[in-house]
């Protein structure tokens, strides 16, 4: 089957937005084994749409869209395609009771405009939206189709994920199976180094990707059903699994922090947090994870040294001496946030995340990073180069969350120092 | 003058990638007054290369392709569309001669294959690329043009900025100056409601743009200068600033978190910050901006009850009976914030993120939002929807943002209750 993605959007064209849906619904369409063989973005123009839409159905079986189902006037993609391919849109009453609820359960009226959004083709179909006002729509003309989803994408992708796709793979006789392993702490040329003879295969095929922070390997087979896909790239994985080792903390979507939280339930543990130069982005992380709770407690943003010493007992003397970006001052937050919680683990980070800030001896990227459990201390000196402030705060933190991890499931934390948490002060000489 | 944007690349069409080149050069373009009216990603495929490059020819003045220009037998970009302006390719010995360097300087031989890199238009020409081996070219016929950069980002933007951007830029005679404003506190209907008689105009243009828990509104000017683009939108938003005031925070491409930074710093003022639902998501925002140190030095993520008394002093007595997500627990969280830092205004959040742990009483959504400036304690209840956790979590942030602002610039705050800070135990009255 061969399909096109078509995102509607006057901000796409302009370069206001990443176009983020093209890559989203390519890749879904590539694991339903459905051929995507062009994406296009236009505008908001109903006579340039309406022209495309019959082009595209010259050559094409499926044509995917996203964007232009909003509730204001130029919001004009279900109209168009609805005349192209020769169907009538009517109003839903369950939708238009969903619209007023959504608005209800926000304290608001629904305005008048709203009402369009609740209107839904009379011989396709449409997907109830759970995450927001405007349904899911489809056509069908002569074996051809079309899907038209919303373009915020959350509501796209539980959308997608939850009904379109399923629907979608109904149809199809082959499909493409991924598995995605996270790695951490090798960069992408160290991960190709050791694995790179793995990444030749035709089927499964595998693929690196290299993230901030972290580098992932993209496992794909091609196979008769869905089970028959999973066995294949599982079998694969082993072999990446056999020689990264701990170095791959998860799979699929689920970040750092999903692990981090994951191992602290299995083993009944909980963890707390000091940040400076992160300011609350590790602990914004840990409890984006559903169900956080159980183990996170306390988060401590000490982003002035005054901060430091009142909420965690930072020596002034230290901070005064070596300064607030030191490995002596990264272990008294641990150690400090760890005994004013009463967590099992505690991790701390401070840093200079740029762009000012930095010295010869103490540049933008210098980022130290400490964790403790009981009397164990471990630091990592982060040298991370002067990218982008953001760049430089996410790759700490996953250092953070992966040296927690490490701590929870016992295993070792290589490239730290390791010191005892009594003796935190008086490590200078180590330092130098 | 009217241009498609035209990206090639199987890596685009499977996902594998983001499509960033094709936001660059849209924004690029548009930046000189050329209309992008559409933009496609194809595969590295001859015959739909060439329908296509023939289909925008039709339509269209300009076409300005990424990528496809690499060394291995699938690049065939340039080759396709030489074809289809009927122009032929021959060797340039200083581009060979180049390439060749670019492979010494880094150690290695020039494989056979990178020889057609060095093929350039005879009828058209082509432009040096100093960060790589294949040089843009560009073709001419019957007044259409195309041009075609390489697909790394790395290389395709110093050329186009250095180098293609400015030969377009020499034939423009017109060009489009935008300018967006930032609206909080109002929804895209209700903002279209206030503003929908400016929506129409022709020159400037204004639209709307829905984000999490912000709307956006562009306007866009057709000039012959920069200078008079920017009067004509500075002029066309006053009379946005007229109608919707205070609600318009900022400009630009700069979020919530910059408007409350640069408020705090007018006023000399400092902010701290309680968290519990959003876990250090405000604290993280806060220090994402330069130099927030001046405004931020404490940051409290409270994400159990015990650090909520242990660290701001909530009474255990409101935890037990009215529960910790009240407007109660928040207005003490916001005032043991600011008593323990110091700091002249705090805001504190506590609320139900989902997707566990609504009730009937405290569904998910629910969110209370205290911010305190001496012994005022000002309390917005919102009821975000079942919504994904972190849209819950950013919209609830944006309002702590806004709250401390208004505090900070001495400006009403609409849709909360006020109370004193020394009796936030005492109006549960209130509350019922």
């Amino acid at each position: 089957m061969k399909a096109e993605i078509i995102c509607v959007g006057t901000e796409l064209l302009l370069g206001d937005i990443l176009n983020t849906n093209a890559r989203f619904l390519s890749r879904q369409l590539a694991a339903l084994g459905i051929t995507v063989h062009r994406q296009w973005v236009v505008g908001d123009n109903e006579g340039r749409l309406a022209q495309l839409v019959h082009e595209a159905l010259e050559r094409s079986d499926l044509l995917v869209f996203s964007g232009g189902l909003g509730p204001t006037a130029d919001d004009l993609t279900k109209e168009t395609v609805a005349r192209c391919f020769g169907d009538t849109l009517a109003l839903e009453p369950s939708i238009l009771q969903n619209i007023r609820g959504y608005f209800a359960s926000t304290g608001r009226h629904m305005p008048p405009h709203n009402e369009k959004q609740a209107m839904v083709p009379q011989q396709g179909g449409w997907f109830e939206n759970h995450n927001g006002t405007a349904p899911a729509v489809w056509f069908e003309k002569d074996g051809k189709r079309a899907v038209l989803l919303p373009g915020p994408p959350s509501e796209l992708h539980p959308l997608w994920n939850e009904q379109v796709g399923p629907w979608l793979a109904a149809g199809q006789k082959q499909m493409l199976y991924s598995l995605v392993l996270r790695v951490t702490g090798l960069g992408e040329s160290h991960v190709e180094e050791k694995v790179g003879h793995l990444l030749e295969n035709q089927n499964p095929t595998a693929a690196l990707y290299a993230k901030t922070g972290e580098v992932h390997i993209r496992i794909t087979a091609l196979a008769k059903t869905q089970t028959e896909g999973e066995a294949a790239c599982r079998a694969y994985a082993e072999k990446f699994y056999a020689i990264l080792g701990d170095h791959i903390y998860g799979e699929g979507d689920k970040g750092l922090e999903h692990a981090l939280v994951k191992a602290l339930q299995q083993k009944g543990l909980t963890v707390a947090t000091a940040e400076s130069c992160t300011g609350g982005l590790v602990s914004q992380r840990i409890t984006q994870v559903p169900g956080a709770s159980e183990v996170f407690g306390f988060g401590f943003c000490t982003y002035a040294n005054q901060a430091k010493h009142k909420l965690l007992g930072v020596e002034d003397r230290l901070l005064e001496t070596v300064g607030a970006v030191s490995s002596q001052v990264a272990s008294q937050m641990a150690v400090g946030a760890a005994r004013v919680s009463g967590a099992d683990i505690a991790v701390s980070l401070t840093g200079i995340a740029g762009p000012g800030g930095g010295t010869d001896k103490k540049p933008v990227g210098l980022v130290y990073v400490a964790a403790c459990r009981g009397n164990d201390v471990y630091v990592a000196k982060l040298l991370l180069g002067a990218r982008d402030r953001q760049s430089i705060r996410t790759s700490a933190a996953n250092r953070a969350l992966d040296m927690a991890r490490r701590l929870a499931l016992g295993l070792s934390l290589p490239g730290t120092k390791h010191f005892a948490a009594d003796q935190t002060a008086d490590f200078e000489a180590e330092e130098r």
